[in-house]
């Protein structure tokens, strides 16, 4: 999908802990910092959809499960794209560009924790929000495993 | 100590999940955007000392709890900083300036996840380390509950 980018993370093994890497000002990815912040999403619940019109999004996910939803209603018809991060299933960094709609569910039964490293500090004058069941997307596949 | 702060932070809770706040690039402790990782440390581990002598840290805990001791070795007498962080017990940022001697601790049962917003990229030209239990310093604290 256009303006989405999933690139593979380095998870480095210790025996007193790990290292995880994120994101440096020199990835391909970056383009500006402007804040981060942690969202975390019990088992089983969905938070969105949410479309930032301004913001890029750089997408961790460190502990847990998270299933990723991203629509864009751009084009002529709807597009879909969907992942699921975490640091056992697929340690990735999910770019998103401003303009596409984004849903994220917690898959692990224990904590799921999302670190978003935006390209602007938060702002509610930037963001679009739909019910999660709007007949727009008539989105509802949140109950299939795709792991 | 000088070159230490502490800022308390936002959790704010909800329903399905809540948002931790981290760093904004408005707040006063932002220096400059140069890498942010992770690193996690085992329960009863702990890791350091190392000391950067270029890097400014924004040190985060959104899981599980941290015991941070930071040991300042420029003046006569060594100084000691200690501090628990997590997202249950202090909920805050401990910004670290150049030239101080850093070790942690994992305090949890679980996962103690630390994330680093740092004002450079990785740059193993710019740290020192030095064994956990060396005679300089002679820290041994480590068993004490300070929680």
């Amino acid at each position: 999908m256009k303006g989405i980018t999933l690139t593979p993370l380095q998870l480095i093994e210790g025996e007193k802990g790990n290292v995880l890497h994120a994101l440096k000002a020199t990835d391909a990815e970056f383009s500006s910092f402007g804040e981060a912040y942690f969202s975390t999403v019990n088992s089983g619940n969905t938070k969105g959809w949410k479309r930032h019109n301004r913001m890029v999004m750089n997408l961790i996910v460190p502990e847990g499960c998270i299933r990723f939803v991203i629509i864009d209603d751009r084009g002529r018809s709807l597009e879909v794209f969907e992942t699921v991060l975490g640091p056992t299933t697929n340690y990735s960094r999910l770019t998103i560009e401003p303009g596409l709609w984004v849903a994220f569910q917690g898959m692990g039964e224990g904590v799921n924790l999302l670190l978003n490293i935006a390209s602007i500090p938060h702002d509610p004058n930037e963001t679009d929000s739909l019910p999660l069941d709007n007949d727009q997307f008539n989105y509802n596949n949140w109950n299939s495993s795709i792991l």
